[in-house]
């Protein structure tokens, strides 16, 4: 028998941990929650299992909340050992809880509770079945604390300040400071020196009296204490995570930023796919679809997936849009379509199904006359912090409404909806196609324009962008977008590390993998140059010293750790390594390695699923001659010089 | 300037309380959460106030919650004192609460926090008034602790028994019980001396250990506590209320059952209308219905029936139907105009609207293909626990449907709701009228039949109670109804007191106020003859002993202090006084004594709203000969022996 696991409403784990989470965020002393709204749990729950007692037994039914149980329809209060005799038995329990999560565990000799059981927010409807964690096996275990994993890190140097002591804990950590104080102090934050030691600029601090203390979680390498202080030592808190890619080529310095791009990942990869570990520490979707990716490259967590999109769909009714942003909405959508298009995943994928066609439903009730995205009242057209002319309807929006109508078709045959759904959402995104073509396409240009009402046909590199990843357009139109728009000097360059990998994927996709290498070596190299220990929000080679460190007008406002900043593991996995899923499920793969500027390269890429649940790899090695390959899945092709090869699991394939 | 108010996300403080509510029933030592689904309120509430200072001063937020503040754009934290210059300002306010009801306090010199403030569950539409109640001025006042009053009261007996100490109070209360014992001992509650004794079958008790105990509040009037005790008191806990109505008549009997009528339903209203102290302490719409009616007959608590309709209705999506009965929830939006009919008070319909048209919407798309309310998975059709044919589409429950469609129609026109959604209603209203008579009148037996489907031709008296007291029938048809059916000895008598009160309103409707009042000394005065403090759930004259305090197979099941059992405080008012509003808001009313068996009665009101915003109230006194009316509201008109006379404000009218 497995081990009883906590149970609850499923998602509703997700909902109370993105409040927590969405209420933790600090500056300057002051408390700064997300601005967008938030779905809430369900109080009321109520859970059910039709189970078979081989023989007399027993079962306790456990509550983090007011609860009582049916045995067959009798009522047994919680804690207590109920006899239940050989035979088939209904059990039922009802739960309240006006202040948190609620959930159960069932202690028996012959029933676990587990994600089999339905649930449901009221009293019927019990069709969909609870949600579990596996971190919650013991009846000591509290759902309303995440399953975090606690390593001691000592300070790697100590040094007097004329403002206090200053410890250095060597790298980039998110971590509870303990220490003790006989008298009051300040701990000053920094994951920079100067962030920690400019107190009248440093961003995250705090102020304690005496005593022993563990502060809260915080994002740092350096704390200046203002005092006295014994037993300083930091507690680096983390998901625990298998990274099962690795990479490392000619250059060294590539794997170093691999390796730095992992931990600054790992660091961002908690209970959801967080933007960044100082400052907003929030779930954003626009930087969480990048790193979906990147995790599929690097941890292939899915439940890390799983838990980020539970928690950005919130719950219907959709009042507003994802972050409150209308590129994040489709985001969402799309990124909900690649979780599948990876995992297969049919049981997440029929969860969230009504959660993401509420939100579609939301966007389509918000599109203008001509089915395209404009901007209502609490609207924020984003796309990027970049010169875009905003003027009505907006090419880029429209490029991912496309996407999402298709995603939305093609998760909607997934889960057997209706054909009269599947062939909504399809005519929508053609008659969308033939309107943006119409619309945005500047034949003089030949580029799509940012907007067709300003007048002033501006063209920025975004539509082109996302014309090119989601096959908006043929290749012959995608290289000519590369020509005309990516390789073109004169059209505004991507100033932002979100965009740019977005940029950087187009340009992979159509074959210019050296462009992302030498970007790899400058941009990402440059930081790691400059001392980083994990990779930042943005990095301008032309800036120096401190200056590096502002950002939204704070003296240390950017972030040194930000999870957008991982994007060569995705880039090199995807496009140098070159593995891709090809069919649902990752039932097929392709490995096309394209070496680019590296003479040799050495990599491991998670693929797939094995038999054991477990995530698939792809070993690849070049060494400027031949080519080695080995895969522990079934279903992969290795493509190279033109030619393909089955790859056998568990068989290298070597091409000479 | 007023006083700051706390405030809320509107409707969420009912929310919140309600979940809380509801997890606190308890039996036999366990836990009995309320089975049906319940709301959650809004994590994450912004709030928002343009506000003039006419010099420069300042502004304090504070919140239960973290939050930040941002005046005019710029962001501060709460609890700092923020400079605030002479001028028009933009206050937000951004919220988040993981574990209850979000909410802000505003200090200042020249601004105070109140219902006037904007709120919204995201960024945008603020196009919602906050919340906010009277109770909640002070800095360090909960919003998360009902304010409820209470009173010391000291037993008025002690008594040593072979199990312990029985106490007895005097009367029925719902108060906390304090003492202090040295060693563990156990409290056993009732409402009877029986029930507090009988301690194998007491249905509520509680084991504490050494100590000074306050213990949770429940109801009771004996005390048995099993271990030697000090200090031993009760604190009663009301909600503070104001008893406007009074009657007395030549029987002193009345008096006295009037009174405790009174007292009953001041135990029973609490945070919401409850259905009895004792046992479910849960809020039924049914219950609640006839509740808003006594209520306005009694203490004109216009916030007490607010607060109950508002946790009701919870919020959208509509999961189920309320407390899962089809019925119950046609009763609410029922209840909902009549309230509005009664108060005018028009921002507390436009704040429900939306979520009456949601619960609405959800009956109708539950409906059958010819519009009739039917069993859908998870409903529960009620009507009365009575010998009803529930084959099939049910007559009660149609009749109650069509008053649904009629009060969604007056309620939409009165928010301003577009002409085509107020015909819709109309539209159905009326086919469905006709639908009725077609398959529900049986003129043979000149009667509703419960079932056409069965083919029994059942007829019971729900139906026909329902459509004198809703004008589903003309006068005739009504009296006809009242013969054939309700002075018909062979249909099924009513047995439930909630039944009961509709059949008395239906008959005192038509005039037989006589029933009603022997009905008030028979059943009502039985029980007060039987000693009874409170008014009971049930009474049957022909039991004896401890056989009356048994039900639903418990021997203490019974409630003896019911919410429903204050009917003749409506009964004497609405129909023996004859008060009754004539229009919207009450603004003209009608005053027509019908003193039937008495021969003499003097009696207050209350009715309408005076220009103070507290309830107004009529002062009638029949002496035999001569009547006298006295209102402190305009448009009353009193109808005596066929003639009417107009009230003046403070003028008393007197016919001889």
């Amino acid at each position: 028998m497995e081990k009883s696991r906590w149970i609850w409403y499923p998602g509703d784990y997700e909902i109370y941990h993105s409040i927590k989470l969405h209420s933790r965020r600090e500056e300057y002393g002051a408390e700064y929650p997300c601005f967008w709204g938030m779905a809430n749990v369900y109080p009321r729950v109520n859970f059910e299992k039709n189970a078979s007692f081989e023989r007399d037994g027993y079962l306790i039914i456990h509550a983090n909340c007011k609860c009582y149980v049916l045995l067959d329809g009798r009522r047994y209060p919680r804690g207590e050992r109920i006899a239940v005799p050989a035979g088939n038995h209904n059990i039922q329990v009802v739960t309240i809880k006006y202040d948190g999560l609620p959930a159960i565990y069932c202690e028996s000799d012959q029933l676990i509770s587990d994600r089999s059981w339905k649930c449901s927010p009221g009293t019927s409807f019990r069709d969909v079945n609870a949600g579990d964690e596996p971190a919650y096996t013991s009846l000591n275990d509290n759902v309303e604390v995440f399953p975090f994993e606690y390593t001691v890190v000592e300070p790697v140097s100590v040094e007097k300040t004329s403002g206090g002591t200053l410890y250095d804990f060597g790298r980039e950590l998110f971590a509870k400071l303990d220490f003790g104080c006989e008298s009051g102090l300040t701990a000053y934050y920094g994951e920079t020196v100067e962030e920690a030691t400019d107190t009248a600029n440093t961003l995250i601090f705090e102020k304690v009296g005496a005593g022993e203390h563990s502060l809260v979680p915080r994002a740092f390498r350096y704390v200046l204490l203002t005092g006295e202080a014994s037993g300083v030592k930091a507690e680096l808190e983390l998901v625990h995570e298998e990274q099962i890619a690795k990479f490392s080529c000619d250059r060294p310095e590539v794997e170093k930023i691999f390796d730095v791009c992992a931990y600054t990942f790992h660091l961002n990869s908690r209970e959801f796919l967080l933007d960044g570990i100082k400052r907003d520490r929030w779930c954003w979707s626009g930087d969480a679809y990048q790193s979906y990716m990147v995790n599929d490259y690097l941890f292939a967590d899915r439940a890390l997936n799983r838990r980020t999109i539970t928690a950005l769909y919130g719950k219907p009714p959709v009042l507003e849009h994802i972050n409150t942003i209308n590129d994040y909405s489709a985001l969402l959508i799309i990124g909900t379509w690649e979780y599948y298009f990876t995992t297969g995943d049919i049981d997440f994928i029929r969860f969230i199904y009504p959660r993401a066609k509420a939100l579609y439903d939301f966007i389509v009730s918000r599109l203008d006359e001509n089915g395209l995205v404009v901007s209502r009242p609490g609207d924020w057209i984003f796309i990027d912090w970049s010169d875009i002319d905003k003027d009505g309807p907006l090419c880029a929006e429209q490029i991912l409404l496309w996407q999402a109508h298709n995603a939305m078709a093609w998760l909607t045959e997934a889960v057997g909806g209706a054909k009269s759904d599947v062939d909504l959402c399809n005519k929508r995104a053609d008659s969308l196609k033939a309107l943006i073509n119409e619309k945005y396409w500047d034949n003089e240009k030949q580029a799509f324009i940012d907007s067709f009402t300003s007048g002033r046909r501006h063209v920025t590199r975004h539509a082109a962008i996302f014309a090119i990843l989601y096959d908006f357009v043929d290749k012959k139109t995608a290289d000519l977008l590369v020509e005309k728009v990516l390789e073109n000097d004169s059209i505004t360059k991507i100033t932002t590390p979100y965009f740019e990998l977005y940029e950087l994927m187009a340009l992979c996709k159509l074959g210019h993998i050296e462009y992302a290498q030498n970007m790899i070596d400058s941009y990402w190299g440059g930081m790691l140059k400059l001392g980083a220990t994990s990779i930042w929000e943005q990095y301008d080679p032309t800036q120096s010293g401190a200056e590096h460190y502002g950002m939204y007008g704070m003296r240390y406002g950017k972030s040194l750790c930000h999870a957008w900043g991982s994007g060569p593991v995705y880039l090199l996995g995807r496009y140098c390594v070159g593995v891709r899923p090809t069919s649902v499920g990752t039932k097929t793969f392709e490995v096309a390695p394209r070496p680019g500027l590296y003479r040799s390269f050495d990599a491991v890429v998670p693929v797939g699923t094995r038999p054991d649940g477990k995530p698939g790899s792809v070993h690849v090695a070049y060494d400027g001659r031949s080519l080695r390959a080995l895969a522990d899945i079934p279903g992969g092709t290795l493509v190279w010089e033109g030619r393909e090869y089955e790859l056998v699991p568990g068989v290298e394939t070597k091409i000479d």
